[in-house]
């Protein structure tokens, strides 16, 4: 197993303290096999240690890996057409008849190949990677049938197994009610999305499950149908909850112990209770609410003023939020909803490990995974800071490159 | 001289006719020396370049190489720290007191010597060039004294040698009145600021002449001097007007036969009449516009209405817009603005050439020079859809990779 010892290091270690961003100026890190042996002052470092390989950093920022904890990055096409056809002044109906909106994103997934799902999945995996991202999220939610629901989390898996990043599948059976279940939601839930879920799991292919609650989907009853399910199978539950209306989904997740709400604009203070009360993290999603051209934004205010932890994520999907850039998103994290660039950071590691539940990573801390990245900058600010600029220097996956 | 044939490949041409984009879906492209020789069906191909060596594009898009018309690509220092302030609530005030503002960029571009100016632009450069961009302008203007206009503007020169792209350089002298000629804006314009455009024309650094004309900088009389002395000197004009106010800068500009007119948020009918009459371009900045989170768009629909020519750009600079990506600028013009994906396209190319002055790129016709990008998408209007993500397969620079 390699032993390191990177040195002449700045350090986001992102541990909570007195300096913000757990920041440690004059730092080491030390990598024994997968895991951080160290990571402090350079006058702390212990005499095991100093042994290790040196390698000099030059100054250089070490952040966790960064890790988007809410991607849709499976999916057949793209909708390309269909943005274009909104700005040329098409209205939804006249999309919808051009064969638009999600019901062309399922059809062109049920469509696809598992090999042409993956390339298309691949390329956006490795913007993603190039950018410092060492672990993923991946939702299945564009097939609304068995098989192609199974495909999508097969093709996550493979992700997984051909990068050397962590993928967290998460079965999103319950994102649109499909075109011959119009009306049937219910009908959907017990004839398909349900024994899908069983399936998957059966097969290994589910790390947690995902729900969209909202009038053009499921509604809160709908969804504790799909919770009750995950329960019995010992899968830990997420939504997407109050994105366009406030219909309580968070409060239902959060009496699930929700692992997070994720969108959340129309959430109130009693849905941030809640939150607060669960250990439920907010995963803001600012790449849909700039597409969309939404205008009301998730309350920042509440959710830091009851300490629920923020987490940051790309919600790359084709439709809502075609992104796949994390930096990006930290930007507008900051730039649209007023995070502060600490925010921003912990929110695409240290919270973002949290909404996936891994305890293993997310900070520069002993005993943590060494998924790190280093970047070409002086201060942790300057990531949120720059729009459409990767200052990355390199990546550690597990101790190695 | 390199002769090449660019087979199977779509063609978005930018050539005004029936087809959006001037697309061309069976196309071929042949290259002699720097010059596009054929652009068109691949029925149509001349004997005469049948035999060129052949390259197939596998169906491919090639678009003319991008040209970023407005940036400030050359400076010292960052600005994240100022940005960072703000967002944990800091007044301008506190920001001023704290060293921040252009100010703090003056200092560090007055302080830094030549070569680390350089280092530091070539790497937002870079970023430019990796997304397809083969021309860039780039201002001066962080100086505010001689010597450093002048240093910044044999950076920007020297960017063009090292590097396989254009670089057109502009004179912004007149964009802040420095600290120890506050309330003095006349006599810095006759103490400084003209004798710098004269020295640096001298030298043969300037290609063009720029000022920003707003209440927090420059009068239309004062930005009138400047223009004459450009005038005088031979040399064209453009001007940042109407960004936060509306001052009638832009008809100022109109009636000096500017190459544009940039920012534009307050524009009203009459200066929209005025650069139509004068054929000034209209350079777009949706990245300062969503920095600083500002809510009146340029007047996009009089802009299409009286056909004045829209380019969109970057306006990469440390403070209102630390943008380092043409692809996310015409999302961003899409997104914000509700420009169409074929005015992004053409405004980063097309228009963005006529804002240079330039005749002999921005299409590709026959007889233009041979800069090139090449896409792994399907259609155009992905290159607008797509957010922090990078299609570009490969760049041909006058013929040459
Ligand atoms: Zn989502
Ligand atoms: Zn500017």
């Amino acid at each position: 197993m390699p032993q390191r010892l990177l040195t002449n290091a700045r350090l986001a270690t992102l541990i909570h303290g007195i300096e913000a961003y757990g920041l440690i100026e004059d730092g080491v890190l030390a990598i024994d096999g997968e895991t951080i042996a160290y990571s402090g002052p350079a006058t702390g470092l212990p005499e095991a240690f100093a042994g290790f390989p040196k390698e000099d950093l030059g100054g250089r920022l070490i952040t966790p890996g960064l890790i988007d904890c809410h991607t849709h990055l499976v999916f057949g096409g793209n909708r390309a057409r269909e943005f274009e056809m909104r700005l040329e002044g098409a209205t939804y109906e006249e999309v919808a008849r051009a064969g638009g909106g999600i019901v062309s994103t399922v059809k062109a997934t049920r469509d696809a190949g598992e090999d042409e799902l993956l390339d298309g999945a691949l390329t956006r995996a490795d913007a993603l990677i190039a950018e410092g991202v060492t672990a993923l999220e991946i939702k299945s939610g564009y097939g609304l049938d068995r098989d192609t629901e199974l495909k999508m989390l097969r093709v996550a898996r493979r992700i997984g197994d051909l990068r050397p990043i962590t993928v967290r599948t998460t079965f999103l059976g319950a994102h649109a009610v499909p075109a011959d279940y119009k009306d049937r939601a219910d009908a959907y839930l017990e004839d398909i999305c349900l024994p899908a879920l069983e399936a998957a799991h059966a097969e290994g292919l589910v790390d947690a499950v995902d729900g969209f609650c909202e009038g053009i989907a499921f509604s809160p009853e709908q969804i504790a149908r799909v919770f009750e399910k995950a329960k019995g199978l010992g899968l830990p539950v997420k939504l997407h909850a109050e994105q366009l209306s406030n219909l309580g989904g968070t409060a239902l997740a959060a009496s699930y112990g929700a692992l997070s709400a994720d969108h959340l604009e129309y959430l109130d203070e009693a849905g941030v209770r809640a939150m607060a009360a669960s250990g439920t993290v907010a995963v803001i999603l600012p790449g849909a609410f700039y597409t969309l051209r939404e205008t009301q934004a998730p309350p920042i205010d509440l959710l830091r003023l009851h300490t629920v932890p923020m987490a940051l994520a790309s919600d790359c999907n084709p439709g809502s939020s075609p992104l796949a850039s994390l930096l990006l998103t930290m930007n507008m994290g900051c730039t649209l909803f007023r995070m502060t660039p600490e925010e921003a950071l912990a929110g695409v590691a240290r919270e973002a490990a949290k909404a996936l539940g891994m305890t293993d990573r997310g900070t520069l801390e002993t005993g943590k995974r060494a998924d790190l990245a280093v970047w070409n900058v002086a201060h942790p600010a300057e990531l949120s800071y720059r729009i459409g600029f990767n200052s990355l220097e390199k990546r550690i996956f597990g101790g190695s490159e």
